[in-house]
């Protein structure tokens, strides 16, 4: 007998015909004889209908209140499908975040798991009934409600499967696993039977959507073995799990795009200790993530400092930083929203030389004017101009041989 | 200073423009120098939206899940309602049943408020926001999610006033008051200035959909002061409270009438000792509400016992009664859903005689022919076809000297 976590996205559970669908699921999981934890995402629109009104009524509304309100989608999805176990013979209890509980930090709209209380959870699976989980929310220790950000349900499908030492956390979503790259933009794209926890998390990080970065991290950190499977179909599917002898021996394993990303230069920063932690202070005390970083070569004393965080944290980061310029002395800030972000990915990477000299060299056949450049060990990132996007995928993909035949 | 309780109902609350208008009242209240707690309710029509989709899903749903699912509503206004205060720059903080906390009893879909933990809202009361609160729902002991039935956040706008000791509770709904009766059934019904606890308790028993009648209760028993007031208009408004001198000396203050009414006949029940109590037993264990019971005479050993219940509430009864009609050798169950209840209430009728027989011969006037009677101190009831509800209303409503003039 195994301890199973599944997690359904919010195309699985879009209405009540396709929450029926993940009740068979279920149900045919438990009768193989295991125990089941199931997580939920609210339905299909449902976030961002929310999320719409919040704005609506507010502008840029109250964070506890917006986080309160954007929950309740998961409330819905969770207690329609024990309604349904139910109703078919099979015991079911839905819980909420505070009711589990699921510990965050304070840090709301992209809060982060603390800790889950397993004791309810385990009193529930004894008497055979299905554990049926919102995923998306905490509390905070005041009982707050907090969000964990765009995916959060992944993460508390991983966080529950590492707390309970599940055998297995399957996340169902509307694609059928990871792969090379998005199959919507390059259609040469194939699909992986492996990945590893690393190159999964940079692909994460880098744009694949697949799943949250933060759940990947769990996953690494606790060993949780992640199956991501189409919800629609029983083929294919993707382990994501500890690199291995069988893994694909490609040096790059995918390439990603993000557009979510908006380029911040501060001109002419005055060049002395301490400045850069005065900028980047203030933003990382809003949580406000900044990805890439690159700072000029000083002249006569002045440097400019350009960096990229998330467009939709671009409101509050220009409010932060145009305090701080004023206070360092700098010269303004200029904002281009009008970027995107192209990364390729791949263990191989580590015993390969001249990968990241291949992809400049690539881009620039394209004509494709390269306006940041980052690199980790396992990974490759350029900031383009958006319009290149779609362009620069393909022919990176063809580039590193990863073309489906 | 005065601390006042504000509830707001569905209708005014059901768009974010309404919302906007409460928010106005409220700081109106506050800058008027008041402490504020709001109550609201869901967006108008949402509730039954979610109640549809549980029936939807899984026809007699499970009550747990049941009740957490359509406690969404409230979670939604109370959110919106924060934001916009705190846009407008007055500090709010919005609570769920498991934050303030509201702590029920575990009757799901019907609980009963028990107690409320103060703390937590006094604390934001001190430092000067308005505290806004989810109507409707509460928690149990094992903090699962109860609601407290149609009209609930009367309910939770009065049980909060009495806990804080607030001065006074206004409950904001789409009529401007307390009416002699149904304005839609009967157009020369009047408003009522003040009426009082007990008289309210009947008519809100009786049917009258302003107030739940457990809130009246509860306004009685902590003096609180309820102000029944239209969203729309400063006009008009209805103050109950205790009885006074002032009070309209009318024999019978108003007319009600209830049509979600079942009527049920146990015939051919062995007239032993006990019998009832098995009957009524397992009605009242299941949270069932026994309204009207009539005994027939005994013949032969055996009698006919008839008793109303909510239309809601057929299903489960007939379910319940089947097996025990069974178990003490009664014949069969008969159900009637084509009844209603028509009431008339007053104080006054306490020092009256005849007022009842007056009922009965005004009704049989019409030809209105009296199913089943019950009486208590200030009200008489009778069970007729449903077809005769306005009929009976608007005679009983004109020869008790209530029309308007």
């Amino acid at each position: 007998m195994a301890l199973v976590v599944q997690k359904y996205g919010g195309t699985s559970v879009a209405n009540l015909e396709k929450i029926e669908k993940v009740a068979e699921k279920v149900i045919r999981t438990k009768k193989a004889g295991n125990d089941v934890v199931v997580v939920l995402s609210a339905m299909a629109g449902e976030t961002d209908r929310l999320i719409q009104l919040a704005h609506q009524a507010a502008g840029d509304p109250d964070k506890r209140e917006y986080d309160a309100l954007i929950s309740t989608g998961e409330q819905l999805t969770v207690c329609l499908l024990a309604m349904i176990l139910i109703k078919h013979g099979c015991a079911a209890r839905s819980f909420l975040g505070f009711q589990v509980k699921v510990h965050t930090d304070q840090a709301y709209t992209k809060a982060r798991i603390l800790d889950i209380d397993k004791d309810v959870i385990k009193a529930e699976l004894d008497r055979g009934a299905v554990v049926i989980v919102a995923g998306f929310q905490g509390v905070d220790e005041a009982n707050n409600i907090t969000t964990l950000g765009r995916g959060g349900s992944d993460t508390s499908a991983v966080a529950l499967a590492a707390a309970l030492g599940a055998d297995v956390c399957d996340i169902y979503t509307d694609v059928d696993g990871v792969y090379t790259t998005d199959p919507n933009v390059c259609n040469k794209a194939r699909r992986l039977a492996k990945i590893s926890y690393d190159e999964m998390l940079e692909m994460a990080r880098a744009g694949a959507k697949v799943l949250q970065p933060r759940s990947v991290e769990l996953a690494k950190k606790y060993a949780v073995p992640v199956y991501v499977k189409s919800s629609f179909t029983d083929d294919g599917g993707t382990l994501v799990t500890k690199e291995d002898e069988d893994m694909e021996k490609e040096v790059v394993a995918g390439v990603t795009y993000d557009r979510d990303q908006a380029k911040i230069t501060v001109v002419r920063v005055p060049d002395r200790p301490g400045v850069a932690a005065r900028l980047f202070g203030p933003l990382s005390e809003n949580h406000i993530v900044v990805d890439m970083i690159i700072q000029n070569a000083s002249v006569d004393g002045y440097t400019d400092l350009t960096f990229t965080v998330s467009r939709k944290d671009i409101k509050e980061a220009r409010r932060i930083l145009e305090e701080v310029v004023k206070e360092v002395g700098a010269d303004r800030l200029e904002v281009d929203e009008d970027v995107a972000k192209v990364s390729i990915i791949g263990v191989g990477m580590i015993s390969h030389a001249g990968v990241a000299a291949k992809m400049f060299s690539v881009l620039a056949q394209e004509g494709i004017n390269i306006m940041m450049i980052s690199t980790s060990e396992i990974k490759v990132s350029c900031v383009v101009k958006a319009k290149y996007t779609e362009l620069a995928v393909t022919v990176l993909h063809s580039a590193f041989g990863l073309d489906r035949a």
